[in-house]
């Protein structure tokens, strides 16, 4: 099948966008009428600039308030409409999408609607142009796709069908299952868009809040199963309103866009067992279970080198040819980077996942289109192949065993005293323009699964946090989307954390303090709370207030836990869940987040 | 009437939140329990600071679920609340807000609920504390201010009474009449917000999107002289959720709830007639029906003196003292000024707005504590008093007979040649974080109404518009909320601009372009548009093409206008209104501002 992407989707002039479109591999573009009339260019000049870059122009949208008037308003829809055909043609665009009646419709009747269509068709055929009838979730009278469909088919006539719009579908809750009860030569086309979970009025919904399949709650891929089980053939284009995408780069919102349709394909060929999919296949990978690596890098990191001491960390030796110091516990490697100069102060460069088979890993990021990175080997060394997340993080898909040889001189193995640990979420903070990003981007190369998104107070504002993780929870991922104003400037905003956790935090603690370690100091006021929200006894309590503790309980477990001081804008967390505790005491967050702002 | 503000109104820690209300003139505070709790500080320390501080400490909130429940989890209730009594009596506070349950009520029954409130009071009356119970909008089952009334009547204890909030109130669209059947003993405390009309979960609405009074939709004069007509004594108080204020400066956020709380109880006053006014009465003014002047700032302003020229305005003079140069087109009057090295680029540095008498409009924004702003006068000369919008643009309450004699050499009079021409409209583009101030700052100082807000889609995000506008429409001021991401950097983006309304724009552009003057360029798409939407004569489309000019029309008339070039941040719009036409052409914002993008 083709991809398509409508114009709207993208931000800048609309050339630039026909660039961006064809730069990521779309095979076409719906032109979104207010794009054409605020461009300079001639409709000739832009069918020629399509097809210079390969790119055919699909579809001509929105064409407004067509059906359910009375005659006289009809005979000014048939004007305007014979005018857009005229530019159609100029265009050499031969579908044009009619949606639902919003604003002028009177007569609330399938006849007229479909007599008014059918009347649009005949003059459409003579312009060669084909209409597709959709219905919009807010119609005045048409708002559900089996209504429009039950006109279309009343109209009757050959160059009148229906166009599908996830979006207007799910976001009503309506069944799509009845899709597969259209003839496939009757739908028209296919509009794909995702959502997050809202309860908002449904046009402000879809016009700001719209995402990228992948991005959202809705259940796509079924969708799409649908669709594909109704013989449609024609293109998965992507109608997406979103107030972020139209601030952002064209080119790179478009490359997320075909990673969006890749995605998914692959996903409804594996619900419908079809082997060969839509799109081509991607090729099938697990889920990391397991964090490989964190890799902190700045100029200098011997602060952050100083901090694993004290938490215990054992030297684990330098890279054979780079500026690179290793340290492990137990499951835990935190490689230090010194080499370069950016970032200026210490940061998460790169995290690696644990993946069985990094080869078809690395091959699936390719095809999902993540940006892969380069970074210089010397003979004899493991060469692993890492993309980019959307915030610049690299991600490597690797296994220890295959790179820790080319580290030397340090300690073998590592000591058992402080018990075993591991890497239990690494927490990445996410600038507001690639926060959906990076949840199809972890959705799609490793297959994470987002959870409910949470929101915590800050003192400087409100941070949203969604969770990516593994099926068997064996990888947390919290991505924290900082608040709109805080887009510099403000490292302790910006900090990034590695949770580790280990079997005995009131030991592992008060260890690390003989260390030397500070921890973050909690407030007083907090132990009062915490003695008046779960009956707890003194003497427990004494102990988390002497060591800064914070403490959460939930039907599941508890959970307690403490943060080093930030060097640079890197801090660690040390946890210890008990049972099944499964959260991240989201509750303290705001007590961590006063204390860290000082 | 005392004025008080929850300290989860203001962003940073509970120390700042305390300053910051004490220097915008806060009475006293409500403690928002996370705030306390995050605090390093002691509740004695922080009890010792409001003393000094001069804040009484009105409320501690919130405390939750407390009734509805069955006799077990009661127990928890009380034990629970024994340790805040125990904490409020450290505080200092003898007043707790209860809100209505909303996580574990099983029981809807309002015996049951008075029952437990009475048992609840019995124990605060240990303490010598009382209890608020509010109804939240979205309580399980008690979300209406009538039924919580009803159950602290029943539950007939002197410790129990009610907490208003207007916005669980007005955000389901209770009527707030009833409030007066409420004895004033029994309300304890009374909590004010403001809100947008939006229509989503209520929830989330509180949540995120609360205002000052004066910011949002809710008729909250009209809400607080039911209050007042109760008899309610006790402090007026501001409790607001919004993501923008946990951003910005706390201190002048509290500045601007200050002003909200001035001009709501004054506004209130004028409603029950009532001469003393539960806080000092403003200075009345009525809201100004011309504009006197716009300033234009920078090291150089050729570049605008030469668009000025070209579209016919006469040099009005230099001023005897400073570096400014006045010129002049019927009633309009643009001031150059080439002091200083601040804004680098052209850019609208100050607004006069004609007032007949500018004296009590200063006193009124003094009141109301608009920053004053100095500059330097010379003998002879009028001191004209101005303040600082929330933006940065000085206004100015002016006429012109007050200071035009201190400009020299200029044209006499005004040529008639070109027509009489007025200030259609100044529009100022503000960032993200003092749109609401700033629509506040217009309604309470200059005595501006809100108009309904309009979303415009730009090439780089959707602008977000707010006329404000005097009653006659004389002054029409649009406020543009710039798209997120554009903080600093696109010149365009930021542009503001001055529109002239004249009577023959057809004439006055021709004119203006023999004179050199290039109009913004409109893509030849748009006219082909044009004649599908309205069936305009080929003359006039033609007429319209060759001069660049926009065209509008809805029931009310006709709407002509065309942009100049942009020199720095500033460019100038000519209009020419037909009839009653009463808008602004938003439909052709997207065509300007991709050919502005270029």
């Amino acid at each position: 099948m083709r991809t398509s992407i409508a114009t709207v989707c993208l931000s800048g002039g609309l050339v630039q966008k026909m660039y961006a479109a064809a730069e990521a591999g779309f095979d076409g573009i719906e032109i979104f009428e207010p794009d054409l009339v605020a461009a300079p260019q001639s409709p000739e000049e832009i069918r020629a600039l399509a097809d210079r870059l390969g790119l055919s122009l699909d579809l001509y949208q929105p064409f407004r308030d067509a059906e359910g008037v009375d005659e006289e308003a009809f005979a000014d829809v048939l004007h305007r409409a014979e005018a857009k055909f005229r530019l159609m043609r100029r265009l050499g665009i031969d579908l044009m999408l009619v949606c639902s009646n919003v604003g002028t419709a009177t007569l609330d009747d399938d006849e007229v609607s479909a007599g008014q269509l059918r009347r649009l068709g005949e003059l459409a055929a003579a312009y060669d142009i084909r209409l597709a009838y959709e219905a919009l979730a807010w119609g005045r009278f048409v708002d559900d796709y089996r209504r429009s469909w039950r006109i279309v088919e009343l109209a009757d006539h050959p160059n009148v069908g229906v166009c599908l719009d996830s979006f207007h579908i799910l976001s009503r809750g309506h069944d799509p299952k009845q899709i597969e009860e259209i003839p496939a030569e009757k739908i028209f086309f296919l509009q794909l868009a995702d959502a997050p979970a809202l309860s908002m009025d449904v046009l402000s919904w879809s016009r700001h809040h719209r995402l990228f399949p992948g991005e959202g709650s809705f259940d796509l891929p079924a969708f799409l199963a649908h669709v594909q089980r109704a013989g449609y053939a024609g293109p998965l284009s992507l109608e997406v309103f979103n107030d972020t995408f139209r601030q952002t780069d064209p080119v790179r919102t478009a490359r997320q866009a075909q990673r969006s349709l890749r995605w998914l394909a692959d996903r409804t060929a594996d619900l419908l067992g079809d082997e060969a999919g839509p799109l081509p296949r991607l090729p099938e990978v697990a889920a990391p279970e397991a964090f490989d690596f964190v890799e902190i890098k700045a100029p200098e990191t011997s602060g952050v080198e100083v901090l694993l001491e004290q938490l215990g960390f054992d030297f684990g030796g330098r890279h054979r040819s780079k500026q690179v110091r290793l340290w492990t516990w137990g499951e835990v490697r935190i490689v230090c980077n010194d080499q370069g100069g950016s970032p200026a102060a210490p940061r998460i460069a790169a995290v690696g996942f644990d993946v069985a088979d990094s080869e078809p890993a690395a091959e699936r990021a390719a095809a999902l289109m993540a940006p892969p990175v380069h970074r210089r080997t010397y003979a004899g060394e493991q060469a692993l192949r890492a993309f980019s997340s959307p915030d610049g993080t690299e991600v490597f898909c690797s296994h220890a065993e295959d790179w820790i040889g080319e580290f030397d001189g340090g300690v073998a193995g590592t000591s058992t005293e402080r018990g075993s640990a591991r890497i239990d979420h690494v927490n990445l903070v996410q600038p507001w323009h690639s926060f959906d990003e990076a949840v199809l981007f972890y959705t799609s190369v490793l297959s994470l699964t987002p959870q409910p998104t949470q929101e915590v107070a800050g003192p400087s504002g409100l941070v949203r946090s969604q969770v990516m993780s593994s099926p068997a929870g064996g990888v947390r991922l919290p991505l924290n989307l900082l608040p709109t104003g805080q887009l510099a400037g403000d490292e302790q905003a910006h900090a990034q954390h590695v949770a580790l956790a280990c079997q005995d935090i009131v030991g592992v603690v008060a260890a690390a303090r003989e260390r030397g370690l500070r921890p973050l100091k909690v407030p007083g006021n907090y132990y009062d709370d915490l003695v008046a929200r779960f009956r707890l006894s003194e003497d427990f309590v004494a102990t988390l207030r002497e060591l800064d503790l914070l403490y959460d309980r939930d039907a599941d477990g508890e959970y307690l836990h403490c943060y080093t001081e930030t060097v640079g804008e890197v801090f660690f967390e040390l946890v210890e869940r008990r049972e099944r505790y499964d959260g991240f005491g989201a509750g303290n967050a705001p007590v961590r987040l006063v204390s860290q702002a000082g």
